[in-house]
Formats: structure tokens, sequence, C-alpha cells
């Protein structure tokens, strides 16, 4: 925990220095003032995060934390366990959604194991402690000293990409079940009870629905988590997949680098990380809407707005390897575009 | 006319033998069905458009038509009228926003003089007839028969560009005040009053919309459109840019391959070229939803919903230019992911 709590305090606020930098820098770009919208204010939080306003996002990363879950029991899920395995080992390949995605976005993407319930597969890095995590219903996912432990590994894992020269940390996972403790996470994170946060995850035929509400609400009732405590919420009812999400974004925090949110795991992680350290909120970055139905409950909490709906819900990272196209534009942007000073323009501001 | 009619005529319906092939594949990859939302529709109205499963988007181009306007008399815009010149010169350079997001989506951009008030510039392709439109409160934007030259010239750009390998066409505008005949469009093809269509384009003042909307609603009461001959409405009311972008959305659809919206200007230039053949709404690819207040109004019409929202207001192209990434994004995935049958699973549907 020491390491932990040192890497939290580590944690600081944007820097408005830079932010006000880039600000009068993009106001100056050859375009009516405030006309690329969100792109802007885009690159202004990326100018905070750097702390300077000569930033660059050549290379950019999305890390995929990879886990079983011992709710699966429950019935919660009808894609086999196993499948968490096999798609560790197709995203090693490069075939899953993520890879396809990351390659249209030139992103690299890299798969780790935190409690994938298998041998260890060559070629994954590992940072696994157990072959998944306890069934929630009957008892609480993991040890709080092992969810502290795997926030710790899986924050060096984001410290040390920064270290090695990635600038923008995407989050992913692949965990099958994974929603119903999210679903769980996000349920007492927000206060909102089971029945408006739980969905369909991975194709749940919808008569299944409430049994998982229901597991949900079991898992909350028997572990009672505190939610003032976010590492008791993640420990009792979360996984070591989101433990693990939850740690690379401390880690891009404490590095000083953005951190790129995927869909509804994302968020769930999220809220469990800016309760540790609410700094931690300007480092992030959205991508999607995932369209699970808890998603705009989680959303709305996190007070983040997505760039855009594709409806997607596959997870693995996908939305936020969309998203890092959007960072280039903020890039190019900032660097490609001519000046009005320069053209010896002077146009009004909105008013 | 005649060239107008023929490439008109020839514009077909998608096969829709290449897009049930498509759907059979993309529910084949290593993903839970329908997880990638509407990349996966995306994949398969493109599969219709180029008639076949292979297609590939390596050659995408931004077409960005530029063009001045008589309606500028009418103080309906607060940017100098020379801008337009400039910044055709500024993207030529390589240095517009657009150019900027283009770069992002590794998109080439190819400015034309449509009807720029200005003499010929050199390095830019002109298919001017005139420096810009007559007011339009005053009388006709243009003839009739130079719409329809420009409507041709315009289609022909597009049919050389996808001859020469270009896969996939965005359009684009350059005309300070063209937000005036676009709002006068707008109102007219979806009989909605100019108070709920007209905007504030480029940061015109608020206490200003007033005037604005009594200059659309002048320009229509002057000269009369009918809205059930699209042609009438974009001479009448429309300009040169206007007309250039309704040509290039008419000679993609013609030439077989995708066209990508941007955002006002090309809403209402979709609304003309829809209607002037049907078929052609199925080859519109949607990309972002204008910040310019009628853009809900011509979205609804156009019954188009696109796939993200950054409140962008800039026009060029420049929602199109990050369009082009997700068009990346659906080929990648058709190309890279794995198969189930590949893996031996089966995966049940959503239900």
């Amino acid at each position: 925990m020491q390491e932990l709590t040192k890497l939290l305090d580590s944690i600081r606020p944007l820097d408005s220095n830079a932010q006000s930098e880039t600000e009068v820098l993009i106001n100056d770009l050859v375009k009516p003032l405030g006309s690329l919208g969100r792109l802007e204010t885009l690159a202004i939080q990326l100018s905070g995060i750097y702390r300077n306003t000569h930033w660059t996002v050549d290379r950019k990363k999305i890390i995929v934390m990879a886990a079983d879950h011992g709710v699966f029991d429950e019935g919660v899920a009808v894609t086999p366990q196993s499948v968490t395995a096999l798609q560790a080992q197709n995203t090693l390949y490069g075939l899953t959604g993520v890879c396809a995605l990351a390659a249209a976005s030139h992103t690299e993407v890299e798969l780790i194991d935190a409690g994938i319930d298998c041998d260890p597969i060559n070629g994954i890095r590992s940072i696994k402690l157990y072959r998944g995590s306890h069934n929630i219903t009957r008892e609480p996912a993991m040890l709080r000293s092992d969810a502290e432990l795997i926030l710790s590994r899986s924050a060096v894992i984001a410290i040390e990409a920064a270290q090695s020269g990635v600038e923008v940390i995407g989050i992913g996972e692949l965990g099958i079940a994974n929603t119903t403790p999210a679903s769980a996470i996000v349920s007492v994170m927000t206060g909102v009870e089971p029945n408006r946060v739980v969905g369909l995850g991975a194709n749940l035929p919808s008569d299944k629905r409430q049994h998982k509400v229901d597991v949900v609400a079991k898992a909350i009732k028997m572990n009672r988590p505190d939610s003032t405590d976010p590492i008791d919420v993640l420990a009792k009812v979360g996984g070591y997949d989101l433990a693990g999400m939850t740690g690379l974004i401390i880690g891009a925090a404490a590095a000083g680098i953005p951190v790129v949110l995927d869909g509804f795991l994302s968020y769930a992680s999220a809220l469990i990380a800016c309760q540790l350290n609410p700094y931690i909120w300007y480092y992030l970055i959205p991508s999607h809407v995932s369209a699970e139905q808890g998603a705009q409950i989680a959303l709305a909490h996190l007070d983040i707005k997505p760039y855009f709906d594709l409806e997607m819900r596959l997870g693995e990272g996908s939305g936020a390897a969309l998203a890092m196209n959007l960072i280039e534009a903020a890039f190019q942007m900032k660097t490609k575009m001519g000046t009005l000073s320069a053209n010896g323009l002077d146009l009004p501001e909105p008013r």
C-alpha cells in the first residue's frame, strides 16, 4: 500500500500555464474562433497534462487487462469462460477487434494477464496472482492486499510505458462475465440500484437480465463494500481486470501522460481511480458511449462526455483505439495550421 | 442538362448481394455478434457501394469547393469577403483546418475554385464561371443553365478522381457568407421557416441573427424557388460552392464510390442531390453533427445520423476528414480480425 499511496500522492493538477499558452496559440489559428469545438479543448487539456505546448503523440499504446471471474459460475454470461484465454492469445496474434481498430489509428496493443484462468501464455506479460477472482456472490473477489498489489503492478506498467516513450495510453479489458463486477462497482460508487445499471454484456438473452441484476444485488449485499473506500469496493465486488485498468489509470496520471477510456469497464475503473485522487479526472480522455445499459449512469457520475457514439459494446479497448485518431487530429491542428497573425487577420469573437 | 441527366440516370441502388456477403463475413468475426455497432453497418454499406466485399480504402480525398456570394453585401457575415481567396491559397499551402485534420487521417485535399471573387490562383483547378453568385435578396444566385454546368463539371471532377484511383471522396467548402444560401436551401427543401434554420455561421454576433433570418426570408420570397425542382432551388437561392458540392455527390454516386458529408453546407447539398435521385442517399457517409442551428433540421429531413459530435463548425471538410478514420477502421475490422469458425466458436445471437 505504501508504494500505491506514494504514487497517488505524486499526481499533480494540470499545468494551467501550459493550458493558457495553448489557448492563445489555438485562438490564433487561421479559422473562426472556437470553430474546432472539442478538438480545441482536447488540445488544451493535453497541454495541461504534458505541462507544455510542444507535445507530440507519435507513440500511442493500448494496454488490455485480461482476467477471469468466479461469478461466471452464476450463469451471468453466455460466452464460454475459456474465451478469455482464447482471445488473449488472439490479441497476441493481432486478430481481435482492438488490434484491427488500433491498426487504423497507428496504435500499439499489449495484453497483460492480470488473472486469466489458464497456464502462463508464452509472449504475454503477466501480473497474475490467481487464476481468476472469487465468486462475489459468496465471498470478496480478492483480498484487499491483492487488490493493492495489482493496482501497484499495473500502475508500474503504465509508468514504464511512459518511460519507454509511450505518449498516450489507452485502456482495455478482456474477461468473460466482467460486466457483472463492473455493474456492481458502478452501482456502489454511484448509489444507483443494480436494476438500472445492469445490462446485457456480450449478448446475454434479455430474459436472463433479471437474474444478473439479482446476482449483482446479492454480491453487494453479501460483501457490504464501503462506497467511501474505493479499494474496498474494488476488492470486494470487482475483479483483476478492473483492478488492472484502475492501476493503469493511476500510473498514467502519475507519469503525467493522458489515459484514454474505453467503455463500461473503463468507466467503473475510472470511478474507483478518481475517488482515490480527484486530480486523476483531468488526465482522462473519453472515447465512446458504451452501448451497455448503465453507461449513462456511470458517465453522468464521472461528469465525462464521450466524443462519439457508434453503438459499440465490444470492450477490449476498441473505443479507445478509435479515439486515438482524435488525439492525433488535435496534434495536427495545433502543429500544422497557419495563423491569423501571419495572414494579417483579426476575426471577431463569438458573442 | 443532357450530360447531367445521363449521370443521374446512371446511379444504381447498392448491391444487396455484396451487402449480405459482408454481413455473413462480419458475423463470423471473433467478437460478440453485433458488438462493433455502427462500424459493422458502415462496412456493409461500403460493400454495397463498391459492389463487392474486397474493397480497400487506401486513397481517400477531400475536395473543397470554394466560391463567393453576392449576399455578403447584406451584412450577413463578419469575416471579410477576401478571406475566401486567402483561405483557398492557405489550403493550397496545406495550412487550413481541413489540411491538418486530413493529415491525421492520411487523406488528400484538393481545393477547386468554383467561383471565388479573385483572379485565377496558380495551382488551383478552376471550374469558375463568375467571380461569385448574385445577391439572392435581389435576383437569383445564378442562371439555371449555369447551375447545371457547375453540377456537371464538379460531377466530372469526382468521376475523374475515382478513375484515378481515389476510393473515397469527402466534400468540403469555403465561402464567406455561405451559411446564408445554405440556410435558404434547407428552409425551402425541408419546409421549415428560416427562423428555425438560420444560425450564426462563423461567429456572427447573436444580435445580428434576426437580420440574417430576414435576409434568408427575403431571398426566398423574392426568388420563389420551387421545392419540387431542386435545381431551381440551387440556382435561385444557392451558390457556386453549394452547386459544386452537390455535383461532387452526384459524381461520386455515379462513379460508385462513397461520399463523406461534412457539416451544414454539405447537408444542404445532400438535400438537393437526394431529391435529384433518391438512390444517392445510399452513397452518403455521415461524419459529424454541425454546431450550426439548422443542422438537426437538415439531418432529420435527410434521415441521416452522424457518427460524432465535437461541436465543430469550421466547414472546409474538417468533419469529413475525421470520419475518414472510421472508414479506415471499418476496413481494418473486416480485413484483420480472426474468425469464430477458425476458433471453433459458436457464440449466441442477441435476443
